[in-house]
């Protein structure tokens, strides 16, 4: 018998993933079945990158630059002067998506056995790519009770060993939704500075932030250029998930250069794509208002349905499109699968992702949720309706 | 000062695009450049792809699925039938593009430390790959002057230590151009089976053999099933490189279990090119009929070309569009360089990529070049031309 890696083996599956055979065998039965479970918003692509791509008329679908078309990485460039980011087109390499990004940054700065310190509970691709480079994510707790805001500048240095490399936020978050302030920012930059080690962003969320707040982006701190690695992509920002399009940027030019190697040997990002993305970011601002306002509409929706589970505990998230719910359950993923197997409400269920995946600390997010939302506010209602309906039912059975 | 990780800094940038700032200079200058280097087809894209994507109409560009579209791997399933290689939908995951599927292959038999033999010279990405996955590749040495075929099996054998994981060949070779012969493939089925190794083959370019050859996949080595990993690409098949579509398939279903969360680590391939591809795979085989015959109608007008240098040495390759020439010169990566700053033949002159970047072992490939031909007959008889002209011109100024 021949056997596979064993890094490969031990990775852990997609926990985002897991429960979807049982939600087709609900919906096969009849059920239906609303999915609170994933970041696939369902707000159209704007007509602009579908229109650009359809109008590609190239005789031959060649490849493109290894560090991404010239028209591409000007259009984001300016994409980020409008925001007031300052980067030049050599700081910018165009990459197969945020998720790419992020393998680059990790390849970039760790050899095998450095750590990257996180806050869990923390995006799970993070995790997946770090077994995959074989970084070690050391792990900062937050809490559902102050929003998963994070935790004093103590509590991170505690993490820090000789190896570690740097901290990587995903800022507005996913799974959390937390927004950072500009105070908790200049607190990591600090920590960068004092402990000379890199500060990666994942931005992905940047424009959906709520309230009126203001999102501070890690290229904000520029006391300390050297150390900031930006991870970005068009993905959920125009509703693009599927052309695989994102970018690392850094002012650090060996990183840069390092980067440059990574993209060379996968030779280009997809070609078309890089057309439609440049139509994506040129569009005006104003195309995020009515966007912004139907998230922020889900979002208190979501947050209404909470408020009428007794016991839920989730402080309202102030971006993205995600929050993680503390329920009055034992075990989320059980209840997650019985929501699936054993329950429905009028016909209807919902389908929910168990925290506990995007924890790596054993144990934590046990009795916790991640609810996403990207379905209209009806649905949302009446998810939220069926959800706190099953809590009960649950509860009276166990 | 803070510092990229060690294995991004030693990590080998592109040889074959080194020399194109140079190119550009000379361009700028007013030379025509014919570019010998790269392995871009010039062949149109088929329409049904590009028409196929054109017509994609979904309101949002929306993630596919971690392993691949169903109709997509279906499609692969039955191009595969057709040429009589029996792959079930479930031995079958896209990848973006050729370059994934050996990066996911690498990851997936091989823990850091653990070997990988190759046959220098060899395409320089898989040591890119290599560098990326920590994962040591032990080259065996294959000749100009026997056509690149292999070595006999005591000397592969050779290079086998308890850390050795599989063998990975390119059939048809880039960037050699050699295609194996069944009994070559019988050769290394017999030490896959022996020493309870993986086989990966790289088989991008299996419709490119000429002269009425036939191509073996490792596919047909049905005795070592659990040991074959096959990796396959539609860049060159279809002329469609910018399209980033690729697979991976094994009979071996812990492979394809670990393949697959890679493959969610990084969510999905591109959506738009999935479509695409189905449209050109489902193509009939009477497509290649007319390109075989221009691409073969090259590698003649390249040959030809290269008899007329004395002293080159390069046995007629059999597939692909590669060619590795043994030129009669000491430096083959100061003569490229010389041909862009230093020669013109009536304002002309060609780039080509030294092969050494080919080569793991320092000093071997040093007086050789890769060409390739994706250039129409009369540019690449003229650019031979030249090539001639430009060896006799550089060896009498030495």
């Amino acid at each position: 018998m021949i056997k596979v890696s064993n890094r490969a083996a031990v990775m852990q599956a997609s926990p985002i993933r897991k429960l979807i055979p049982f939600a087709n065998i609900a919906r096969s039965k009849g059920t239906t079945i609303y999915p609170l479970n994933i970041g696939q918003p369902d707000i159209p692509t704007p007509t602009p990158i579908m229109e650009a791509m359809r109008k590609f008329d190239a005789k031959v679908l060649a490849y493109s630059p290894s560090q991404g078309e010239d028209f591409l990485i000007k259009a984001f460039a300016n994409y980020y002067s409008r925001i007031k980011i300052n980067l030049s087109p050599e700081e910018i390499l165009v990459t197969t998506s945020g998720s790419e990004a992020i393998f680059f940054a990790m390849m970039a700065i760790c050899d095998v056995g450095d750590e990257i310190i996180v806050f869990e509970p923390f995006y799970t691709n993070y995790g997946g790519i770090a077994s995959e480079t074989g970084v070690v994510l050391k792990a900062a707790r937050t809490y559902p009770e102050t929003g998963f805001h994070l935790p004093a500048k103590e509590k991170i240095e505690e993490l820090i060993t000789p190896k570690t490399r740097g901290i990587l936020i995903c800022n507005p978050n996913n799974p959390t939704g937390t927004v950072y302030t500009n105070e908790e920012l200049q607190q990591l930059a600090e920590i960068a500075e004092k402990h000379n080690i890199f500060l990666i962003a994942d931005e992905v969320y940047r424009e959906f932030v709520y309230d009126g707040q203001k999102h501070t982006s890690v290229m904000e701190l520029t006391n300390i250029a050297d150390k900031i690695i930006l991870v970005d992509s068009i993905s959920k920002r125009y509703s693009a998930c599927g052309a695989r399009i994102g970018l690392i940027a850094s002012h650090n030019k060996d990183v840069m250069e390092v980067v440059l190697k990574f993209a060379q040997a996968r030779l280009s990002s997809p070609t078309i794509e890089q057309v439609g993305a440049k139509a994506g970011i040129e569009m005006d601002a104003s195309y995020f208002e009515p966007i912004l306002k139907e998230y922020q509409q889900r979002r208190d929706t979501i947050m209404a349905g909470i408020k009428k589970i007794p016991g839920a505990i989730c402080e309202t998230p102030g971006g993205a499109f995600y929050c993680i719910v503390k329920l009055p359950i034992k075990n989320a993923e059980n209840f997650a699968k019985w929501l699936l197997t054993d329950f429905n409400y009028e016909g209807e269920s919902v389908l929910v992702a168990p925290a506990q995946g995007f924890y790596s600390t054993p144990g934590l997010g046990i009795n916790e949720i991640r609810l996403s939302y990207v379905l209209e506010v009806p649905k949302l209602a009446r998810a939220m309706e069926i959800l706190s309906i099953a809590v009960k039912e649950y509860n009276s059975k166990e």
